[in-house]
């Protein structure tokens, strides 16, 4: 009952590689905002205006690949409605449903042997497969629902953006890094589209009055992908792949038909996404810098992260036999040329709490 | 939320001596009531009665495996729900919610991999991790509960029964055969103890006036498990097993500390914990005979379809590498000594409908 849609899940299981041992960036911003999104729960839903008779509290998270950044995510949302049902209305007890929605192929069997064990857990947890660009829930299921750091990837690579003969091939590039303006509009309307699909699912699975909470990163506007360290660790990526190419390990057509389904929207653009859908009002939206922006990332936590993100997306292109080389050749190339992190714009991070219209 | 437990879930993937591929027998037997199911959905629930505006219709699947059959299953419940609707109130259109319980260490990437395609499913899908000797959902939230070839599968081996010095020792048996009066004992003790926790989490879960089928397999009154076919194999697996230990594949001790926690209860015990449990009435309670029960099935079948059950217990207690010795042990000796099935007892295939007292 959900869209198809490409699909690239996190490095599962894990191991070395895996996406659970690799996502402290992710976690690190989405700690930070864990107080914020506590306060706008405690403030901004109302048990009592949700359902008479309100027994179940059931929350989702859209995208929530692995663990362990999903397990935290949603302690906090539940740690907040106790308070709050403690406060206003404490006859019923509450028991919580958590719903953990990702791609089919995402790891569900590591997510379930690694979520809290059923002893220490305080609430019921379901796995739900399926892309989040669609529906994936009944109809008014949902109290609060939550995403982190997902909506940045499309549900497929832009139309044509693969494509020798379009206007909008993006060549030897593999991400939108605004070199050819086709490509740029491409991934653009990709990413309106994608919204729009994503919003419209939301606003009929979560339950009117109820929270719909977003946490990743953004541009901020006029501020470009490849003038940011993220987008120039892709496009080193992008340059290793060349490299290799030349070295006849992957192939000319393989490299110019490759680019990674990523947008990372200016902060208005992201804004007018939800204006134009209408069915929640935006309760808070606000950027906070990352956490760790001041920091100097080695080139180990670089690769390693990208790696965890990006592996299945090569690996379906390029097969299994060129990601251990390619990460390699990205530690090398990062050694050679450092990125100079104080240079580069700032991705920003962003928190919004919207708001299902009555 | 769900009490700890044993778990040995079917063997999971797609291979050959997957449960996926090995799960015709119990199918069959499936299929067979698939007609009464229906009729009595259509007959025995009350739609209108569940709920004021009822727009999502859960179903759970109690012990769900791998599949094929558990979508068979869920289906034919859909189908006859979507026609008691369309009879009863098609002004509101109702959107269906299936949950496929099992184990959390049940292999859900397999199931959500092989579950027919969004496209062309009725229903939301979502998995649940949990022993079903507990409660694995939320109080009031599923309509019609299925179990279908589970709760012979105890939540543990008895106590005492692999304790050498305790009078409930099995010995080198790896069943309740009956043979060792108090090891039989402890078996149908621990089975009471589940059946009372499977029907007091079902009551917890299932709304009133929704309704709770189950299906599988019992032993008439009076008959012994040692006196039919799959008794005999399971003994026969025993008996493959001491041979193992005076060959030294595997230890004395090893051998001595184990058995299988399954118990097929005789009919009247399986009323009497309903009975006793006394949180639904019993609207349908009959056995009819297994579809197969006068063919005869070729050893090749029998090993299969047992391999596939007992792969995971096996391999947990014995570890990996005795798994295919055994079961090449168990085909010869099947064909050195056939099962004459006209003589054995049979089973007979339960089918019970009950319904959550309102």
């Amino acid at each position: 009952m959900s869209t198809s849609s490409q699909s690239y899940p996190m490095s599962g299981g894990e191991d070395l590689h895996s996406y659970i041992h690799n996502s402290s960036y992710q976690k690190a911003a989405i700690d930070s905002l864990q107080e914020k999104t506590r306060l706008y729960i405690l403030e901004k839903i109302d048990l009592l205006s949700l359902k008479t008779g309100l027994s179940t509290f059931t929350i989702a998270d859209f995208g929530c690949s692995v663990g362990p950044n999903t397990f935290h995510a949603v302690q906090n949302i539940i740690d907040a409605v106790k308070l709050k049902h403690m406060k206003e209305n404490s006859l019923v007890s509450l028991e919580f449903l958590v719903c953990f929605n990702d791609q089919p192929n995402n790891d569900f069997n590591t997510l379930f042997r690694t979520q809290p064990p059923s002893s220490e857990r305080e609430y019921f947890s379901v796995g739900v497969p399926g892309s989040f660009y669609g529906r994936v829930l009944p109809r008014n299921s949902i109290h609060v629902g939550h995403t982190s750091y997902t909506i940045h990837w499309l549900s497929k690579v832009p139309e044509h953006v693969c494509e020798k003969k379009s206007p909008a091939w993006n060549k030897k590039y593999i991400q939108c890094n605004n070199l050819i303006e086709e490509a740029a509009k491409a991934y653009k309307i990709q990413f309106t589209k994608d919204m729009s699909t994503f919003l419209e699912a939301r606003a009929a699975e979560i339950v009117p009055g109820g929270l719909m909470i977003l946490q990743g990163q953004c541009l901020p506007d006029g501020v470009l992908m490849s003038e940011t360290w993220e987008g120039i660790v892709i496009d080193t990526i992008g340059d290793c792949l060349m490299d290799m190419e030349k070295s006849e390990l992957i192939s000319e057509e393989k490299l110019e038909s490759f680019s990674v389904p990523i947008y990372f929207p200016q902060f208005s653009e992201l804004k007018g996404e939800i204006e134009q859908n209408g069915s929640f009002a935006i309760e808070l939206m606000q950027t906070i810098s990352h956490p760790f922006q001041d920091m100097h990332l080695t080139n180990d936590f670089t690769t390693s992260t990208f790696r965890a993100i990006f592996s299945s997306v090569i690996e379906k292109h390029f097969g299994e036999d060129v990601v251990d080389e390619l990460f390699d050749q990205l530690t090398k190339k990062l050694n050679k040329y450092p990125i100079d992190f104080q240079k580069c714009k700032k991705q920003m991070v962003y928190c919004i709490v919207l708001k299902r219209n009555t």
